[in-house]
């Protein structure tokens, strides 16, 4: 795996720590440092600003604007994307002590540290700024509140070694860049008192307002003043020497997906910042931390013996936390979260087949939620897959509103593993949460109309015996166009077969209710079954391998490890076509699926595979490694477990794939989580029973992480040679291999 | 094949002509009376103007603009398209009749005729317009000169059975559309003189010039005033009643396709123009005549019994010369000549597939100077090479320069066609032309430039036993991605053995002077025949059967006869993915390569193939239908010959394809003029020696081509029961498979 990590935070337990800066990892850092409540969204930039290269950015969940249309072009191609834009600058702040302004990338400073605290999610930088004639302390502070989502904080302290001028300007300011383009935010409304403005984006009128107050522990002259889409809070101060000023801003941002009424959003954000004043900064940051306290109860993860890792594993659950908890049912995990404007805010299928996972086993309602989202974009899957010359639905392989953004028909076209990793989703829900109810009220419904896709966009071979996939692109994106993916064949006759068993499952009025939504006919069914039972799934049971599409065993082999490292990523040095033309891959395909159905493959098929396969792989997705560590651990392969493992906590904050300036990867990040927990952890959940087979590698001395399962909690404890598992009610589980009732607690030797 | 003829223009066997008008279909008229003379073409638009649909066309071959350039993108993806531009009209007129202007869409009109004399090369619009209290009889006439290229002429004639003030207004017009948005011609000199206007173009920085010369028969007040970019000769006249009014305009355009000295450009134009004067209209008219008597001589094809194709032939030859007689050495012919602005003025692998046999043997030297095109454009061919990760020459798929203007990978990076094409293109003119000299100069650099290319291409297939094409597109675009195309394969090994032949029949000295400039190695020529001897050819000896690609046998079926005719053009109907996943094909594969080394294949084969793959094309490209006339003539199937050889003569005759309103399909045209020769004159150019097997349809009486070849001009007369060759001198021949030395006459009963 040509990957290098790039070390430049120091590690610790429970922060992420800079303690000298280097202004040409600036970008890096704002992306490490970034905050978020999944409401909003705000990258670790520096308040004051910077001449180093810095991406400032703040983010809504939700709130897009869309790409002008593209004339012409072939049908079913999409034409119009849309992308999460860049909004209100809450925390822009002006500094000049004496009439210099701050710029940390230029001034003289000492004392340096900036720490994301991850046990109270508060981010402070803290330095000595030396001027001509004096030392001037400064820390910066701020966080966003988990709770009360419209709500951010921001506190300014000051100490100067000698009297000294200060001006302070807090902005609010919508005249932001998106792509290094500037917005095209629209002013609407503000508001006097509460230095409120209120913009809309231009395509979809969606409102936000911001609002905000100021507060200090000294005198001065204060104005308030607007400029266009921006307001400002200035403050003027004499400081006294060695006077501990401090100046706090809180403020509430507010915004309406639905494009409703400027005022509203505005008459919400005034009353809901009157609530944060009367709180206050002090009990608003104490309340966060209680709330990341509990968090942590429930979420965390140990590591004994690997400090890098247990730095690396906290920081995904953290951020995982930060961008998505199910707050809204409107709000999906875009691939870099709240972080970037890479990949446009867009979620990916990594929805449903990797951030689902931490969802089921430490927040099942936001795993509802994310499945939620798919239920009511459901239309747009209908659509989606009508422009497509199909039937039912087809979700999105990249979207923000439900409708598909991807205007590479080469993926939006060809990719069917956003539909079948849906119905996926919705089984492992359903399995994992005991949500039957969520079967009957929008579940089986999607399974009718995803299997309606599955039906239309799949045909039969020229013998009509085998039914299967034609021009599909697997998760292998570096097989464009090819027929009878393994995965996608695999993955619907899954989907087929599940839809069947959940129809069986109804009682005759839930089907009579069903039938009544979709149109359902028995005649339907008949073809699922028939689609299922004919899919060609192209397996050699005496080799074990499943062939990745039909004639990939032909194609001409390239050994990865001869690339040079500087070609990758190889979308950036080779010629497009040449990417596609040998049997190397990019992310794992047949590995996928025997890691999504665990449980109905062998050790030995997965041996197989994994021998065969890993090898040919470059884990140019940032997703691949925790699968391949996931396997690898089953497989007893210890130290390529840990190799992946590294690789997939710790990719952002040693920058393993070059391009965190412009975000983390968020999908990649739960993955983390699914790696460690599914990986040593030895968890499968695809099976009737919840199965844990833990192993733990052989440099770490603990691991200790918990499940919420069935309305209990486990806590799975890992030492060298004990296994115990701790849980608040009684579950039946297989442990080894062997199955086993917990209950409080259950311990074997190993 | 779903395809409809729409007849509109009247059958004559040497005129084009609309005898009754219909404004809707004004566009499709102004393609089908489309001048040109290689240098220049104009549409058929009418001089004064339309308020009907119209496409006002005027172009120089070679002058264009490149778009501007895309940012972003794979590697290997075509950034900046170049395209043809519309450039001065030179035929603008508007026309007054007592303060009234003429627009036919609207006018009452009588006793209307418009004809094209494919004799005479002569465009001539009659008609008389009723006015409320006169009628006036109009005529408009023009040609372009076909020995001076830079020639036009216009004629109007004004008659009115009552007294009536005219006004003329003769415009030189640079404020021309593209694509219906304004073109950025920028104006760089005038000539009062000679109402000249020097414009170039924005990108390219490429100066043309029009001036021009107005004559009347009638005193008047004239002026010559001109706006911007636009000059007018204005002509004010009263007319006495039933007097016959003549103006004449010469017209003498320049342009330099090296972005020269515009002054240059205007002296030349202007001096060209005192030439032409002196000359005179009539004079030029009749000289015009003569030269279209004489190519006629040489180029006929009579057809007895038969009108419609009669007329159809002869205007595909008419506008094949029109467009390319191998004037310029930078010129091509593009896909729709010069006659519309759709394909941007691209020349395709089509000139040496379909457009060479014209030219090998009617006009040797011009089939060289499109072959020199291609030399001349090696350096271009062989950044693109470069550009795609490999080494040689790659050419273009689409191009006016040499570079590559395809901006869709999908054609421009995985279509090989081109450069085969090319090899094909060098080993059939030196086959039929006996050019030794163009290989040694030329030819030999340009096979050893491709060969780099098609071993750096190609791969070895997982076994290391079979060498091929991965991820190709061949001709039929309906199967976008595939691996071990046949015709890709195919034509890549005939070009490795045309090539390794050429070089052993060298002089040491030539040897000596090609590793000189190529700088090619004896591993090379190794690798080449290695290549070659390994190369995949997917044939089944029990079937006969070619496969067209791996896995092409195990694709859906669809039964094409079963869509409907509405679908047509698909990509207009089917979701683009849609179109590329069952065994339709979109025009001739495997049957092309077996029609290009004809000699290779027994009929046995042919008709192996023919059967299995004619039922699946349905013919979307244009080019389609005369290659598989060509094989159904061979193989005996008389009434699909015909049927195949209707549409690809009076393609645009009949807008068979509903879009010739946007140009004529020049290079379908070519392939016209290949489908009766090597169709129902059975000739065949791909062995040593000529070889003819003429068949004539049961419904025509009498057949007769001409061929030039070997310095000799043979005529072919074939009637029901009698073939009768005349040569000008000694040629060897094989005839009905027979070998035969053909002095004057040779005649054989059937």
């Amino acid at each position: 795996m040509a990957k290098q990590a790039t070390r430049y935070f120091s590690i610790h337990p429970w922060a992420i720590v800079e303690d000298s800066y280097d202004p040409q990892r600036n970008r890096v850092a704002e992306s490490v440092f970034s905050l978020a409540n999944e409401f909003m969204g705000v990258r670790g930039y520096f308040e004051e600003g910077t001449s180093a290269p810095s991406l400032r950015g703040n983010y809504f969940n939700g709130i897009y604007e869309y790409s002008p249309e593209q004339s012409g072009g072939y049908l079913g191609v999409v034409r119009r994307t849309h992308y999460m834009v860049n909004s209100v600058d809450f925390f822009a702040t002006e500094l000049k002590v004496d009439g210099v302004n701050f710029d940390q990338a230029t001034a003289k400073v000492s004392d340096y540290s900036r720490v994301l605290d991850m046990k109270t999610g508060v981010l402070r930088r803290t330095l000595v700024w030396h001027l001509a004639d004096k030392r001037v302390r400064l820390s910066f502070e701020r966080f966003l509140d988990m709770e009360y989502p419209n709500r951010a904080y921001q506190r300014v302290d000051i100490c100067s070694d000698k009297a000294a001028d200060v001006e302070l300007i807090f902005k609010t300011d919508f005249n932001v860049r998106h792509w290094g383009q500037p917005t095209s935010w629209q002013q609407v409304a503000t508001d006097r008192k509460n230095a409120g403005i209120v913009c809309k984006t231009k395509t979809t009128s969606q409102p936000v307002a911001g609002v905000s107050h100021v507060s200090a522990n000294s005198k001065g002259r204060w104005y308030l003043s607007f400029g266009d889409k921006v307001a400002c809070n200035t403050l003027r101060v004499r400081l006294e020497e060695n006077f501990d000023f401090v100046a706090e801003r809180l403020v509430v941002n507010t915004a309406d997906k639905t494009a409703g009424d400027p005022n509203r959003v505005l008459n919400f954000a005034c009353e809901e910042l009157k609530r944060q004043i009367a709180e206050g900064y002090e009990d608003a940051r104490k309340r966060n931390a209680e709330y990341w306290k509990q968090f942590w109860q429930n979420s965390d993860i140990q590591i004994d013996g690997d400090e890098a890792n247990q730095q690396g594993i906290r920081f995904c659950i953290f951020q995982l936390q930060q961008t998505y908890h199910g707050a809204f049912p409107t709000d999906n995990i875009g691939a870099k979260g709240l972080t970037g404007e890479a990949y446009s805010g867009h979620a990916f299928w990594d929805t449903e087949t990797y951030c689902l996972p931490y969802y089921l086993f430490n927040n099942p309602a936001a795993a509802k939620s994310l499945l939620s989202f798919r239920y009511n974009t459901l239309e747009q899957a209908k659509q989606r897959a009508r422009e497509l010359d199909c039937v039912g639905a087809c979700y999105p392989i990249a979207t923000l509103n439900g409708q598909e953004a991807c205007t590479l028909w080469q993926h939006a076209s060809l990719q069917i593993q956003p539909t079948t990793g849906v119905a996926y989703g919705i089984a492992h829900y359903v399995n994992v949460c005991r949500d039957r109810q969520f079967l009957v009220d929008c579940g089986a419904e999607m399974l009718v109309e995803i299997c309606r896709f599955l039906v239309s966009r799949g045909q039969w071979d020229s013998t009509g015996k085998y039914f299967g996939y034609y021009a599909v692109m697997g998760p292998d994106e570096f097989q464009m166009m090819v027929n009878h993916n393994t995965y996608t064949n695999y993955m619907a006759k899954q989907t087929f077969c599940y839809t069947l068993n959940v129809i069986r499952s109804l009682s005759s009025a839930e089907l009579d209710s069903l039938t009544a939504k979709t149109g359902l006919t028995r005649a339907e069914l008949n073809e699922f079954e028939r689609c299922a039972r004919s899919m060609l799934i192209l397996y050699d049971d005496k080799t074990k391998l499943f062939e990745q599409h039909r004639g990939y065993f032909e194609l001409p082999h390239i050994d990865v490890d001869s690339i040079p490292v500087e070609q990758f990523p190889l979308y950036s040095h080779w010629s497009y076509d040449r990417i596609y033309r040998n049997d190397m891959i990019k992310q794992p395909d047949v590995l996928m699926f025997m890691f999504l159905y665990s449980s109905e493959f062998t050790v030995e098929q997965k041996r197989a595979n994994y021998e065969f396969y890993e090898p040919r792989c470059i884990h140019e997705s940032s997703l691949s490694p925790s699968v391949h560590s996931v396997l690898a651990s089953e497989l007893g392969l210890d130290d390529q477990a840990l190799k992946f493992f590294d690789f997939a906590t710790r990719l952002d904050l040693d920058d393993y794939n070059c391009n965190t300036d412009e975000g983390l990867h968020l999908t990649s990040i739960a993955a983390a989580w699914m790696n460690i927990v599914y990986g040593f952890g030895g968890l499968r959940s695809d099976g009737e029973l919840l199965s844990l087979s833990p192993a733990l590698p052989s440099c770490w001395k603990r691991l200790c992480f918990k499940l919420n399962y069935c309305g209990s909690r486990l806590e799975v404890e890992l030492t060298r040679h004990r296994l115990k598992i701790y849980s608040t009610g009684k579950v039946k589980l297989v442990v080894y291999g062997k199955e086993v009732e917990v209950c409080n607690e259950f311990t074997t030797e190993r």
